[in-house]
């Protein structure tokens, strides 16, 4: 029996492109299904009751979420393929580290950047720079997160790569001066088809997050 | 050569309980360093100096922080004995959602309990008992989290469960009327020489958590 293999999804979430591009380095056929965030479908409630959230991979029927659950079950599932988590078990348990750091530290301070102005929004700034600097200074002079190749922390930061230039611009200021190292890392990284096919257009994407910033009033 | 294996921990710690617990269901012999988080120690700062946090698991020289990451890193190269992951993908997928729910909701929402006063008090209930009741309704009639064998999520959640009492003081309800299930569920595990011999005294952690409390102001 073929594998059937349905995404539930939103084209501009970078949880979302963690799997699409999962999908793509192992050379999954899969159904894309997207989701209208303002009236979720009955499925998606049905497959996420906890969170109510995309992404939601469903294999054969049987759901899964959270995005970095999701691209670990995929690893294990489909392994002889593009190997994402590292095979020694203590690389494999630092790539968990940054990986979960990117969701707890990084997102949640480029989250900031969304929600507030004045004091509140430089506080916000400050917090995402740290995070960043941290991320910057564990890649250091490496290629990649886990060393000569694209690995799991990669496809977790990544997908953040191509909204840089909405924080930019919301924050005037200039990722590609505070953390010059990632910048390059990011470039490097979309030289791989599968990010260059996963990542949307920065500009479509900035105009967008401009726009439902000011939907929430925070223009 | 031996396995060098120290734990950096806090005897209160539920996060430090889960490795304590992993390492007694594996066997594993192990130095336990008890750190003092208002003067934290050169090495603890050293090891972890992201989130200069305890529980630090240091294996061979090398620290490994998290104590989920630690948990599975544990069950990984130790493997042979007590797997506490299952070794299908899709229900290691499901632990993995489960464990991460209880750090992401229901200890969030069990902070909640500690920092609160008066409305804020009975929002933090609200969404302590919403956390709880939905681990409850996933439990259902299993034994165990993951059907009729102790593993990942039941160790996950057992740690909080000695601190019950503590949050039945504070919030001045009662989780046994509330979630009987949950309570019938944290006695089974505590049958198990593992859990028994890991969680302190539920009377003296309650004392030592109001002393603290009130420390920060609290009371």
């Amino acid at each position: 029996m073929a594998d059937e293999v349905v995404l539930l999804d939103m084209w501009m979430s970078m949880f979302g492109m963690r799997v699409r591009l999962a999908l793509i380095e192992k050379g999954i056929q899969y159904e894309y299904k997207e989701e209208d965030l303002m009236n979720k479908s009955e499925l998606l409630l049905k497959m996420n009751p906890v969170y109510k959230k995309i992404p939601v991979f469903i294999h054969n029927g049987k759901p899964i979420c959270e995005s970095l659950i999701i691209v670990q079950y995929i690893d294990e599932v489909w392994g002889d393929r593009s190997p994402l988590l590292p095979s020694d078990p203590y690389e494999r348990a630092q790539a968990r580290f940054w990986a979960d750091f990117i969701d707890k530290k990084f997102h949640e301070a480029s989250k900031g950047l969304w929600f507030n102005k004045g004091e509140e929004l430089e506080a916000a700034k400050k917090d995402f720079f740290e995070a960043l600097k941290t991320l910057e200074g564990e890649l250091d002079h490496k290629p990649y997160f886990g060393g000569e190749n694209f690995g799991f922390v990669d496809l977790a930061l990544i997908t953040f790569y191509n909204w840089f230039y909405f924080y930019d611009t919301i924050g005037k200021f200039s990722i590609e001066v505070e953390c010059p190292k990632i910048m390059q890392w990011g470039r490097r990284c979309l030289e791989r088809e599968s990010v260059a096919k996963t990542l949307p257009d920065t500009k479509k994407l900035c105009e967008a997050a401009l726009e439902l910033r000011k939907k929430i009033g925070m223009e």
